[in-house]
């Protein structure tokens, strides 16, 4: 039985592209196991680099609706956030003491940043050591990531090692499960749909706002009558990843024969978003209009989570003599 | 009112040089105040080199004992663990999150270790950040420390007024006490007494060997009959801080005069010991034959130590935006 184990980035509201590329997966691979999963609001991470408190609360609403909305079941799941186990934060010190500094300093995620040390805080360097603690506070012995965090997942493992050797078997080391296709989604603008590029769609929003949004949708200037190729159009390509199959078809062939405009794929492409995400736009706006409901499903999770901790911590300060 | 703090590392049993250049003036300087004083046991930082659960919990209880033994007063002041109030660590993270990385590149502690960085963990490259944690958490004024802390402390400072900058006037600024005159005492060997130098005197051990340490007190071959010189002798330099005064100068006076082996001043040093330090030792072994009278006066500090700490980190929530 695997104990899976995902956190979720606090930045903010998640796009169309949040939602396809990470949090549909993330549920679908929890729903194909019986055992609980764990999602965690990583706002600890975050404060590395939002330093404002009413937006780092909006934040973790915001993100929390999204999730509840597309089906995170707080029955089976355990959902907290993560400034709500600060235990956590004691596992990072003891680990702080089993990472060697080299192992920090050579991470890909530090080296990037090297260029631009003097807004680098301690927080982003010992980064990959509260994702450890993340870890191995709960005993996750699968971690989906993507490629780009595999060298984390490695850095846990050393570090739990290293633990290990100095204070006797304690902490279980995680196996990674890369997600090698992570689906990239593509924005209005054809490039990666990214907060950063401004180019995303927002599935919570009122219908009207969002159907500007999709009318703004870059395409070429081939006229009505002309067939379009809808292999190289940013509607169908995002139309593509939210409409039915039977329907994909059918507007791909729409295009092949000329006679339609964007404006007209971009209609369609409005519907079946509304379509796809009903359930989900419902649920989000009921909880968004009882923040209360939110935190206390999170504080239910946490109750939970709370639990696991103070027993690995129990084992963990043993090991080191606290106890 | 000042509220003083004085961290005390857990290496082991405090000797000769650590209670007369340490303990003994951090407890009168405490005396001085009538509020209480804070001194924790930073069993946290220890971890940064120790990693051995019955050397952590042995080198506690002999410190404790040594601190109760020479006059530490917990019914005024507030004595604790580090260990055991680990919101600490949770302040820790805050604080990594608003400290620089070049900050603490640029420290004098870690640029010493900057050539072996392989054996340099991440906890001993944050430990200032720890240190300010320490200090913040208990509001702390006054922080009596040698020059060689003077960094840590303005880097404390440093850290605070970034939190505060970023979240709002939450943190009070410590002053630094700087004890400009941290008294070195001598070993037998005449250098600075230190357990690295092996060269201390244990005035907890028992009468024999404690005798026998102090009869091997280096001396020069200057014969019985000769006059000695009592200035540069090394029975003499620690007969001075540990005996009256009036015995002092009746010591010098039979150096000067001659007719006294060194084998006679040694003797007169071990008595001179037991007389100054006979409360402590008998003390010391009574706490020693019972740990448990050790532990309870820490827990009963632990308790007063954690009401300060939730408080102060409450507050500490409500500014990031986490309660």
């Amino acid at each position: 039985m695997s104990r899976i184990l995902t956190g979720i980035q606090a930045t903010g509201r998640p796009h169309l592209g949040n939602i396809l590329g990470a949090i549909e997966p993330a549920l679908a691979l929890s729903a194909s196991q019986p055992a609980p999963s764990f999602f965690f609001i990583a706002n600890l991470h975050t404060l590395t680099a939002v330093k404002d408190a009413s937006t780092l609360q909006e934040n973790t609403l915001e993100v929390a609706a999204a999730w509840l909305a597309c089906g995170l079941d707080t029955r089976k799941d355990v959902f907290y956030r993560q400034s709500a186990i600060p235990e956590v934060t004691e596992l990072t010190w003891y680990l702080n003491c089993c990472t060697p500094f080299p192992m920090l300093a050579n991470a890909h995620s530090f080296k990037d940043k090297s260029a631009h040390l003097a807004e680098v805080n301690a927080g982003l360097f010992t980064y990959p050591v509260l994702m450890a603690a993340d870890i191995l506070l709960y005993q996750a012995d699968v971690v989906p990531v993507g490629k780009d965090q595999k060298q984390h997942l490695e850095m846990t493992r050393d570090i739990a090692s290293a633990f290990n050797r100095a204070f006797g078997e304690t902490l279980v080391l995680p196996e990674a499960r890369i997600s090698e296709a992570v689906m990239t989604i593509p924005g209005i603008d054809g490039r990666k749909m990214s907060k950063s590029y401004n180019n995303y769609l927002n599935i919570f929003e009122e219908e009207k706002a969002l159907r500007k949004r999709v009318m703004q949708i870059v395409t070429d200037s081939t006229p009505v009558e002309a067939p379009k190729n809808p292999d190289t159009c940013n509607v169908m390509a995002i139309y593509r990843l939210v409409a039915p199959a039977t329907d994909v078809a059918a507007l791909e062939a729409r295009y092949r024969s000329g006679g339609m405009g964007y404006g007209e794929a971009k209609q369609a492409l409005f519907e079946a978003l509304l379509t796809r995400f009903a359930t989900a736009r419902e649920r989000y706006a009921e909880l968004k209009k009882d923040p209360a409901q939110i935190i206390h499903q999170l504080e239910e999770g946490e109750a939970r989570a709370r639990e696991i901790a103070h027993g690995m911590l129990d084992r963990v300060r043993k090991a080191i003599g606290f106890a």
